[in-house]
């Protein structure tokens, strides 16, 4: 009886192979490794344990960071008046079309004894989708001086984009991320700022998640709506297609001129002050999954991983039940005194096989299993989740071959995908060979000269779907053309459609 | 002229006696330490970095408690269908007086040009004010058999209940909170879990906070709505008003039926879950300030204190910067590796004076003060900020002695607060003497019989504006009669006025 049900459980995740069917291998990934779920309210996902852990760490890291460049932390309100979305006239433009609007304050009976809408407030309330205004009316009040400056101020919160295609983690109405904003005397300053965040999200993107990155500024048409420019971090999914991780963008004084957020300088002189904002959302963890995952579930570099060991205790009959079980625990208590690592021993009940299969599909990096056999030879028999690859280790030096194994796996993964990128990625010099490259099957990045004028971007954006990702930071120094129009391309440019 | 600035902004803060006005003393000793401001949306706050530093150590160590006690985190959607609060009559009636309403899911033109909602939702969607119902709807898709039990959940999220008198802290529109949400085979584990989370929050409180608690149940017309019974934590603010600051509470199966939580118990039978749900939230933080706090500023227990110790270096001539400053660090670094503590040194130029009475209004346990004179003698001036005893230590075994003195600080808040709740904590048997006393100025709690009906209750409030805090669990022996009519009592009550 308990095995049947064991059995069914296991059997209730069928993962959908990536080659055959990319968009579905994600959900399916996603739902086998419990890391998020379906709601009933539009758009918006339940992130289960599995998941809000992996954001707990992403958190942690990145909160650590964050102070060192010395951040701190507050807290605004989730309501935005309408009129301060208006202040800033290519802000509101980016957001008008996609914000939820409050316009009652209680529910009440009505002739017909249903509850319905009342208390209608005099200005509708936007449910904040990133908090510039409401943060930068508080800065005019708190900014009097240069010694106020520069402020450098995050918040970690939930925003509300009311977007019509939804997909867990990449795109949903509602996602938590963090957005840091900062006020600074000058425009070197902001400048300075706005590079050192997109450096702090890439090394931690690169470093913890195992992703390599391209950093970029964004064109025209794909910048934040009020930013002056938007720097990012692009990278590639394993279906060749770019994700925008994070951004940072200067926003020179376009919101300090409306909110009137001004300093006295050194000199007693009056100046507005010069800003920017940086975020990163729960849809990295869209990438992550993305990134390394596999036809049997989720992968997780060990650095991000909530758990990074497994022991799995094997048994026969039930009288070597508690030796075993002793034997896990002695290995387990060991390993994270000796390193400090997050091990769970899977004391349940069942057979071993469904147990494998389940810590696959959840991505935990390292399965130790441990029955008599090994205990009797002093040995444990460890299975890389990344590779797969088997290997019985002596207890003796056990600790040690661990972290060496998981530094391994967090090594291995960066280069995979690193050498994945690099494959995907074409340096083109023809239109024609660029259409033909977007319209075949898994096709990636594409490098390229741009003359950086808006109406060859929108070209290939309305011809082949692939939009501009960024204008990587990194120049190539040879003068190219653009490979739409030919003339001069000051520019080299990433092409890729993107999630 | 750096002078002039710097004692004007001190003399910003002005805090108004608590002896004079105590609401306007706790506004104050907000702004002076910088814990919040006023935000420009009706009834929500801005929390500051000195402020949302105290809610982070409150997370992390609740979050640990909490991850000890088997629960795990997650993330449950923003907004809640309509129909979902409609589901369970108690609860909405309770909610549906103040919650925000979001009606359209975007911004458009109409033909004054002026920018209106748009984009009418079919269904109404409510800002939680709470999370029962989305989710346990989603516990009904989760929860199939008796193996899935116990499920023991907890997010860290926004609420937003539209209150329409409020004050930073104890009562905003918006405020962060923390939701635990469990479902269990048995009544009996259920009521085990309601219990242990109010055991969780009460040794918080007490041993972090330094505040004294009682704990017990509140009478029908005080519980939660949808509960079967709710059980609360109760503290004193300085000025004798009760402030509810956590609850846990029984839910039964209240919720479980309108949402089909079932499970399928090991005999094969099919069975409604029986759940808790318990919460607390940054109102915790009005009560840190109102308990402890005095005309000076802020008073933190150095147990959640972000910075406990701060470091003044005094100097007269800039010859003696460097020095004092190189001595000041050496010593921050020594408690630091010592003792593990959080120290800031104070390096900014001006006078002391002002230094000190900031870091006093910040409510910093521990000021070091260190000029030529105590390098000279090799030794430090200890402040406390609780008493403003003042101590020469030497630097020889200082660790160890500011490590004594955080605990006396600890304790001595605690005890000072429990002294004061026990003084004005009265025992009355007669309705006459708690009318008068309730009259009197520094009137504080009553503990008195109570027959358990709703009339008595009611007229108690009608007629002083107290009511009954909660029933204690710590019960009298000794049968008694009720303070109103005189019936027989089966309980000991707490009456008292309320934030």
């Amino acid at each position: 009886m308990a095995k049947k049900a064991e059995d069914k459980e296991n059997n209730n995740y069928v993962i959908t192979p990536a080659a055959a069917d990319y968009s579905q291998w994600y959900l399916d990934v996603i739902a086998a490794a419990e890391l998020a779920d379906n709601s009933p309210v539009r758009g918006c996902m339940v992130i289960r344990p599995n998941g809000y852990a992996i954001w707990e760490n992403i958190h942690s890291v990145l909160d650590n960071m964050f102070k060192a460049a010395g951040v701190k932390n507050v807290y605004f309100p989730l309501f935005i008046p309408k009129s301060f979305l208006e202040k800033e006239a290519e802000h509101i433009e980016g957001f008008a079309k996609e914000c939820a609007v409050v316009t009652h304050h209680r529910l009440a009976l009505n002739n017909k004894k249903k509850l319905v809408p009342a208390g209608l407030l005099d200005e509708p309330l936007i449910i904040r989708p990133t908090s510039e205004t409401i943060i930068y009316s508080t800065y005019a009040k708190w900014i009097q001086s240069f010694r106020d400056l520069p402020l450098l101020l995050n918040q970690w919160a939930n925003v509300v984009r009311w977007e019509m295609r939804t997909r867990p983690f990449l795109r949903t109405t509602e996602f938590l991320w963090q957005e840091g904003h900062t006020a600074h005397a000058t425009k070197a300053e902001a400048e300075a700022m706005t590079m050192k965040m997109i450096d702090v999200y890439s090394e931690f993107i690169e470093k913890y998640l195992a992703i390599p990155v391209i950093k970029g500024v964004k064109s025209e048409s794909e910048k934040f709506a009020g930013a002056v420019y938007t720097t990012s971090i692009e990278t590639m999914m394993q279906d060749g297609k770019a994700l925008q991780v994070g951004t940072s963008h200067m926003l020179g004084q376009n919101f300090a001129k409306p909110f009137n957020v001004k300093f006295i300088d050194g000199k007693g002189k009056e100046q507005y002050v010069w800003q920017t904002s940086w975020g990163l959302s729960t849809r990295i963890i869209g990438a992550l999954v993305m990134v390394h995952s596999d036809d049997k579930g989720l992968v997780l570099p060990p650095k991000i991983a909530p758990v990074a060991v497994v022991i799995v205790p094997i048994w026969n009959k039930d009288s070597e039940k508690t030796k075993v079980l002793g034997e896990a625990k002695k290995i387990a208590g060991k390993i994270c005194l000796e390193a400090g690592l997050d091990v769970h021993i899977d004391e349940r009940d069942g057979r071993p096989g469904p147990k494998f299969y389940e810590w696959e599909r959840k991505g935990i990096p390292l399965r130790i299993e441990i029955g008599p056999a090994e205990i009797a030879k002093k040995t444990v028999k460890i299975v890389r989740r990344d590779t797969g690859e088997k290997a019985a280790v002596a207890l003796a030096g056990l600790t040690s071959k661990i972290k060496k194994l998981l530094d391994s796996i967090q090594d291995d993964l960066y280069k995979k995908a690193l050498q994945r990128q690099e494959k995907m990625t074409k340096q083109l010099n023809s239109y024609g060979a660029m259409k033909n490259y977007f319209d075949s099957e898994n096709s990636g990045f594409v490098k390229a000269g741009w003359c950086g004028r808006a109406e060859c971007e929108a070209k290939v954006k309305k011809e082949t779907t692939a939009t501009i990702r960024c204008i990587p930071f990194e120049k190539k120094q040879k003068q190219g053309k653009c490979i739409v129009c030919g003339k001069e391309a000051p520019s080299e440019v990433i092409f890729a459609r993107a999630y």
